[in-house]
């Protein structure tokens, strides 16, 4: 969640003191569906009755669904290298936070969830851990590892490993966005299609929206990094950047924020940079600005609402707050239901689109997703990645 | 749990059904101690409440044992390699047996615990696998991994982790046979530490038997392994039994189960061997019998009995049944509850000693441990094992 900084909570109400005692001794707890009182239950769920299970498994791997937790189990996986805005506090550290994501886990979607925190930064070692620790569990939420490892450690277990994995930085974003942008272009009344979009940031977040904008047919998408516009001449790339680099930028902008944003219709702003006045006076008509920086978005809403038709933001203070909890619960609860082996493009795409579908009737320029605490998403999302995966299946 | 075999349902009364019911969905789930109803729950469970704790932790580690769950969750983890009677069933098969280990935890001693099964047997892994996840955790039970092996990979992981690591198969067997060892010494009347004990078998529980007898002040141990008495001239014995054989034998024996049977006070089975019942019958007067291997014990307890005072087995339809469930839970409660950085020798006696002393005055020849549901033992076994740990820091 590197869109929350860590003064964000300037804006709460809560003490200190209720912020920790809201944490003390945990935030999760393990129980038990039946309870072991008499020598008959020792005999049923230990040994000797657990030997004929175990036998079932060894025979017939598949078994394992029916018979362990495993199989709807969700690993929170993190090494603490980019924990919201506090950066790389390490695993320890992060723990509260993969906790509290866990914890989301089973409040929206019902999925039992374990964070895993790491002591080790290299890919080589994340990648080996989660590979071997994966028999323990039935998805890979990885949170909170910093670009660009990210995309390599990802890339990575999607390959090895039969179970879905998804770096939620990256796409429970993407898919957030992704439906907050289908709406938006409904209350401007515009072709998504030929949307003009800027995205400022080539983060972990930054490039999944770019990729997922991309394969939901947005063409014109320029991408900004710390250094300006990213353009397939620059060489100063990284390998993923310079990927993205050939398939955005039709129009072959160089420069800064203001030449990537003169007519644009939408700004996406996924890293700590800053949008002037100037620069979104300078966009299309009806111009749509997500600025998801958190606790300072990278322009103050009211001033963007000024010049832009539709404003989004990361904060719960301001509408339309971009908030990954409407994305993952039912992302990882529908490819469980599904047995899905891996989390496409396409059931990110029917994410997004439940999401958006949610918002129906009550659509306007400052309701364009759900509240995140609206208990129909993480169902709707569920339900329509689980009918996609299904469909890919067979 | 290897003084357990796959058969030893057929003692059970249970249904293949009842059996598989049982275990239908798993038998572990998260619950919340704290619900996550409004944007409040929200902001303090989560972003951007949490940043705050884990911003506390980041400049003060120790924080992290008060706002996390992790300091009080143990670990079970296993590779699959020597499960039950079962052999080495690999970690999917082995997951029941974890999950069930895990609820045991949760049921006796009120700690939270997680099964994490390794897709790897080698140790090099093993152990690199498992200092990498230790932050996620505040100790780590080792389960079902088959000697020489186990004693390689518990070694390594005391050494590099400041958490208790301890491996049950060797040490909860351990502490359960000298509280019964204890209890049976007092029902024949002989002094402890004159006792001559015959061990049979040297793996993980014959190594750990042998050492937990030698550390409570029994000098004459003889142990055997499938190729007959141990001792400094043998060229065939491995590193930890050349270690053994250094500290054992004091009278030099030679030969096979009727040299080391002859004159002893104590034979402990703890592998699949058999004991005749002339071997038993040149035992020295009032003789103990442990013949722990299930779900054949060495020689039948009521064979065994004409010629021992005390027989104790594996088994729960016989008296006397020797179960780790009256060890472990109480032993890492106790070394948690302590803050204690490993589980010394000095712990392990302690917890033998709770064990045994449970029993008082109701002591008699078919009664010398608590029953495994004996809802006192655990908490007597984590008051005595903590008591121990903090004199041992202070």
């Amino acid at each position: 969640m590197p869109l929350l900084r860590k003064d964000d909570i300037d804006v709460s109400s809560a003490t200190r003191e209720e912020v920790f005692s809201a944490h003390e001794g945990g935030k999760l707890a393990i129980s038990l569906p039946r309870p072991i009182d008499t020598q008959r239950d020792l005999s049923l769920v230990y040994t000797p009755g657990v030997a004929q299970v175990s036998q079932a498994i060894e025979a017939d791997p598949s078994v394992a669904k029916t018979y362990t937790w495993s199989a709807r189990l969700v690993a929170v996986i993190s090494d603490g290298s980019s924990v919201l805005g506090l950066g790389n506090i390490g695993p320890r550290a992060s723990l509260p936070v993969m906790e509290g994501k866990s914890a989301l886990f089973k409040e929206f979607s019902g999925l039992d969830s374990v964070p895993i925190v790491l002591d080790t930064t290299e890919v080589d070692e994340i990648v080996d851990t989660v590979i071997r620790i994966s028999p323990s569990f039935g998805a890979i939420n990885l949170e909170d590892i910093s670009a660009p490892r990210c995309f390599e450690v990802e890339r990575r277990l999607v390959e090895a490993l039969k179970i879905p994995v998804m770096h939620d930085d990256q796409h429970g974003t993407a898919v957030v966005v992704l439906a907050a942008l289908i709406n938006a272009c409904k209350v401007v009344g515009k072709e998504f299609s030929g949307l003009k979009v800027v995205i400022s940031g080539a983060g972990a977040a930054g490039v999944a929206v770019a990729n997922i904008l991309l394969g939901s047919g947005i063409e014109n998408i320029v991408i900004l990094d710390s250094r300006g516009i990213i353009h397939v001449e620059r060489e100063d790339l990284s390998s993923v950047k310079r990927e993205l680099a050939e398939r955005t930028n039709p129009g072959h902008l160089r420069g800064g924020v203001s030449d990537a944003f003169k007519g644009a219709d939408v700004c996406i702003g996924l890293s700590s940079s800053t949008f002037s006045e100037d620069d979104v006076a300078s966009m299309n008509d009806r111009a749509t600005v997500f600025a998801l920086s958190n606790p300072d978005p990278e322009i103050h809403p009211d001033v963007a609402r000024r010049y832009a038709s539709v404003v989004a933001t990361g904060r719960s203070d301001y509408p339309n707050q971009i908030n990954n909890v409407l994305a993952f619960p039912g992302i990882f609860r529908g490819a469980l239901d599904a047995d899905a082996r891996n989390i496409t493009l396409g059931m990110k795409l029917a994410a997004a689109e439940a999401i958006a579908e949610l918002v129906a009737e009550d659509l306007r320029s400052d309701y364009i997703v759900p509240s995140p605490l609206d208990a129909r998403v993480a169902a709707a999302v569920a339900e329509s990645v689980r009918r996609e995966a299904t469909e890919q299946i067979s």
